[in-house]
């Protein structure tokens, strides 16, 4: 039996992921379902892209991924399926899936099928009568042709890469902090690394590498080399995001030397 | 093999989800247990109601619904199942049951089978003693005539609905914020469709209709056709909690012109 | 098939829990995963215990349990498992399993054959490359043995237990605030039951006992006798924490008279 993964907005303090998880039981009782995190910044779609990045590839192949970071429900904004890479991925059209869609192997759909949605539509809750039961039924193994025409124009945000500024300096930006307060940026970490560089975030200038969060300087932030592929800033036993007052989103500049 | 569905007040910080999962493992080892929500608020029993409304009726019928908001524990008050709708609800006799223990198909049984419960009782942890085992035994297929005999007076909290306070005028509450700030009331739409009506909450008042989140005029509150079938308040792309300053259980004054 | 708890510092904000999953169902496809929680404090070993200790023994035997409080992760402290009382725990050698280790039945072993991790092993995130592929082999039935070799050095934290400081006064600490603000103390319930008794927490003095938190008097704290077997202190109807302005590892003395 297949897995479905669930990446919303919709926290665990309401009955919104209960009532998705009702809704998919009713449809594929013996699928399994795995909660990624439900609690994506409302309107964060860099951040969830980050997060989705960083969980799916250590699901196994033909897993469906239901990501809903949605302002845009109810309005024109296409609900879509992705095929890629062996796994399947399902939610809204608003750049959600830009790291996706971009691929060589990617199958996008447009889910039009209202055979397989609950009915009728509410215009407030598609995590619930459009995404959680198509997803419900791919996992019973029906075959994504059935959801919808292929398109070739899904949304792909041109903010998911950071730009170059000049010969030294690359304009970035904060995809993510942590529990533990960790700035995770877009700075992709193999592009850098056999340069020298410094960060700047706000005020401060990180220059220091570690390889550990332990190795880290007392007292200091350093850039780790971390599990994801991307630059991240970390601070001694502390947060760096408490101690440098920065946001998702913040921008990061890369100065090489 | 059933699904339990778990509803309480006992957060996700702490060991008391976790002892109460492993005591229906223990019993019942291939039940599926899905979490609704553990972050109620203490003695938020109309929220705790709602949100059970809004989560049961989306799972398969023999689901066994397990909800825990008991500032009684250890005190007198009953443990009880109900049976209705086709489903099972076990928990405390505080008022939390209400909208089920009214339908003409509901059977409610006062659980007194220590044979069922964990040994010892403690007294300050039904969750795990109690509410966990039963419902394991009733997964594995225990007749609910076994829990202990019908009661015919199972609490009904008469806050549940809305008062009409004159011709034009209804007095309710606000039963839940969700995590959007978006606040769900007592006030069934279906009552007020055919209306036009205002709503006052604190000093504001609500009069715009929005059939979408996104649809409401920016910078403004309207009332919005939400997913559960009760009056809902949202702010555009943000709080509308925040903006009122209100919490559940706050007043809501509806006046139709 | 078997079930694999997962207790950590990870937050549910992130995509580590996620990632930790994906992991262990590419290995073991049926296992099942039960969450214990994932919002311990960083650094926080004393909390992390007394939680491990209030839901392992409610699980089945043969269940393994994944505990990572890591702040040393990358450094030089061992990953190890311990075998005890019929269940399996994984995490790193670090105090976390001070209870265990000293029990007479139980079996540590380093755990060091690398062809069981996720490779290329990361510096930082041992939970997803290590811990949950090790979980994972053993839910299919791999031998302990296979893990690496026995150690009789595991680390144990001696602020385990309470220390006695005079004839009649103990100190001791508060091992977990609950969600309630109810403090959890070191202090075994059981080694005092005979006794009279008050608690020093800050300038508070506790000695009322009440056997349930719904018979605390209104408006005092009260020592109560919880379902973990540590004396107690709740407040009526509100936050003892909040009361006293205290946090886990704050101190508390006990003097009988």
């Amino acid at each position: 039996m297949r897995t479905i993964t669930l990446l919303t907005d919709f926290g665990t303090r309401d009955h919104f992921v209960g009532a998705m998880k009702g809704v998919m039981l009713g449809i594929a009782p013996g699928v399994r379902i795995v909660d990624i995190t439900h609690e994506l910044g409302a309107y964060q779609i860099a951040q969830a892209r980050f997060l989705l990045g960083q969980a799916w590839p250590y699901f196994p192949k033909m897993t469906i991924h239901v990501a809903v970071v949605d302002p845009g429900v109810g309005g024109a904004r296409r609900p879509i399926l992705v095929v890629a890479a062996g796994h399947l991925f399902i939610g809204p059209d608003n750049g959600l899936f830009s790291a996706l869609v971009q691929r060589d192997d990617a199958r996008v759909r447009h889910i039009t099928n209202a055979k397989l949605f609950r009915q009728p539509v509410s215009s407030t809750f598609h995590g619930r009568d459009i995404f959680a039961p198509v997803a419900a039924h791919l996992a019973k193994g029906l075959a994504p042709s059935k959801c919808g025409p292929r398109i070739q124009d899904a949304m792909f945000d041109p903010l998911e890469k950071p730009i170059r500024t000049g010969k030294r300096t690359w304009s970035g930006s904060i995809l993510h902090i942590d529990r533990f307060g960790n700035l995770i940026t877009n700075l992709p970490a193999e592009d850098f690394a056999a340069m020298r560089f410094l960060l700047r975030i706000g005020p401060a200038e990180v220059v220091e590498r570690a390889a550990t969060y332990a190795a880290i300087t007392p007292g200091e932030m350093a850039i780790v080399e971390a599990s994801h592929g991307f630059l991240e800033v970390a601070a001694a036993q502390s947060s760096a995001a408490s101690f440098l007052k920065v946001a998702a989103g913040a921008p990061v500049e890369l100065e090489t030397y």
